[in-house]
């Protein structure tokens, strides 16, 4: 039997499984809601149940939206633990479990130039990068780096979503305390709250909408420029905190429909870094096209060594 | 002959050379002012010819102050650019060129307890560590993360003295604008300013000075406050960016002699990330008291791969 890997990107709602053949191949997937499941590992026998059995499974790589510490990840949204000793024990195969930001992070050297959107800065050489960092705005912020070590890629998770915001020297001086973190601005609901600030009005606009009306309301487009300013610094930050010379990618249903549709904003305080802006404006900033980067990241996370 | 490895810390006006052997013993320390050479290969011949030549070399390390791009170095204060090719040929061993926060990091590996001075928090355990920070403040604000990768230990250099800079939401708001990024407030320099901006005197007083009168002068004390503030509040944000639960060691004269003064404020603020706080408290603050962590470090980094 051909030997494969089973992954499974791990949500607040919902857990969706695959087999890879051959790191690339991503076959049989399945979407499960989590609620059904009393654990994690339940919902893994019912996906082997529907597919085929365990049987050829070599190694398991999960991705799950938490931190991952000491081989287990307690999810925030639902009440799972999971542990990599109890998936071994039911696969009979090594397991690496991922935090979902460093699994998305590895989905990005698996893109190739139709996958991703250049949105400013020139154009990555993944072929010759050493150093990525890969970002998501989408519910909260996640960020994490990858570098290239002895010919293979390593991934450093963090927990950058709380570090403290530095707001644009020019934004109104009432909204600093607001925004105390980086996730405080940078997120969905971080959108919505920023809109509230900049025009006095809690209108419950969601952050979807808030992007649709910047063509017309003038609150809405200062909400979404001051968005792309933030973005932009905080990725320039992190830049420079990982020395992420090759390249940034973007993921996340916020940063597609809003961090993104202002890149020329977002560049300028990108590259607002003193000293080190002629360092920045060499690096790429591109948004991910590729649907389910952490899928494809997950197939080529190498095992975890411990 | 017993191999033995050269190594050399570079900084703007001194070069430090010495030799390793067996990975633990540092002999033969020279210190050389560096105009005095055309360039560092003249230095290194120096040293080579004052200690009985480089046979028996089998590899150098060298830290020196500024960013490694392309296997080169461009020194900032010194007319000289090493490059690692030129040593090779020189030394006829392979060269690893770091930057000296980085080669600092690799120290932190060696210390046994008298070595450091625990600030705050847990006592680290570095025979169990997998994710440290080390960061210097001095002239500038340098840092480097440490990740054990396959039970090596290897090292993400920063530029975080560049990032932007929140001060505390309690500090003057007319400070902002004087002290854009983390080097701005962390440094020598910087601690200058900061005193100028609270005091509203400018009165020639060094780095040194400030921290001495903080005994009674409440605008010196007022200071020293600040900066340890700031210095927590940075560390407790790079900390997340690396995920470097295992320790946080501080180094250079400026962290020595000023900000591990107030360890409790610097506490207060490392702490004080919102949902990340619990995880903080976990995390050890420490000064690194052993002279020379660069020298250290240089004898055991490891050599890097390309």
């Amino acid at each position: 039997m051909t030997p494969w890997r089973l992954i499974a990107d791990v949500g607040g709602t919902n857990v969706r499984f695959a087999r890879v053949f051959d790191g690339l191949v991503v076959a049989e997937r399945r979407a499960y809601q989590g609620a059904r499941f009393e654990s994690f590992i339940h919902a893994m026998r019912a996906y082997a149940a529907e597919t085929g059995g365990l049987a050829g499974c070599a190694s398991v790589a999960i991705g799950a939206a938490g931190p991952v510490a000491a081989g287990e990840i307690h999810l925030t949204n639902i009440a799972w633990t999971i542990r990599e000793a109890e998936v071994e024990a039911e696969a009979g195969a090594p397991c690496t479990l991922l935090n979902d930001v460093e699994a998305a992070a590895y989905g990005a050297l698996t893109l190739t130039e139709p996958d991703y959107a250049l949105l400013s800065g020139p154009a990555p050489d993944l072929s010759r990068a050493m150093r990525l960092l890969i970002a998501n705005i989408g519910t909260g912020f996640g960020a994490a780096a990858l570098f290239k070590v002895a010919n293979v890629w390593v991934s450093c998770p963090s927990e950058a979503g709380h570090m403290s915001l530095r707001l644009p020297d020019d934004a109104p001086a009432g909204l600093r305390s607001a925004f105390p973190s980086v996730e405080h601005a940078l997120s969905g609901r971080g959108l919505v709250d920023l809109h509230a600030a900049l025009s006095g009005r809690d209108d419950g606009l969601s952050a979807r909408d808030i992007c649709a009306n910047a063509a017309y309301d003038p609150a809405a487009a200062a909400t979404i420029r001051l968005f792309a300013e933030i973005t932009g610094s905080v990725l320039g930050d992190l830049t420079l905190a990982y020395t992420a010379w090759d390249g940034v990618f973007l993921v996340g249903s916020v940063a597609k429909g809003c961090a993104a549709t202002d890149p020329r904003a977002m560049r300028a305080a990108f590259e607002n870094k003193g000293p080190m802006s002629d360092r920045l404006k060499a690096v790429p900033v591109a948004l991910m096209l590729k649907e389910d980067p952490a899928f494809f990241g997950l197939a080529i996370a190498p095992m975890r060594t411990r």
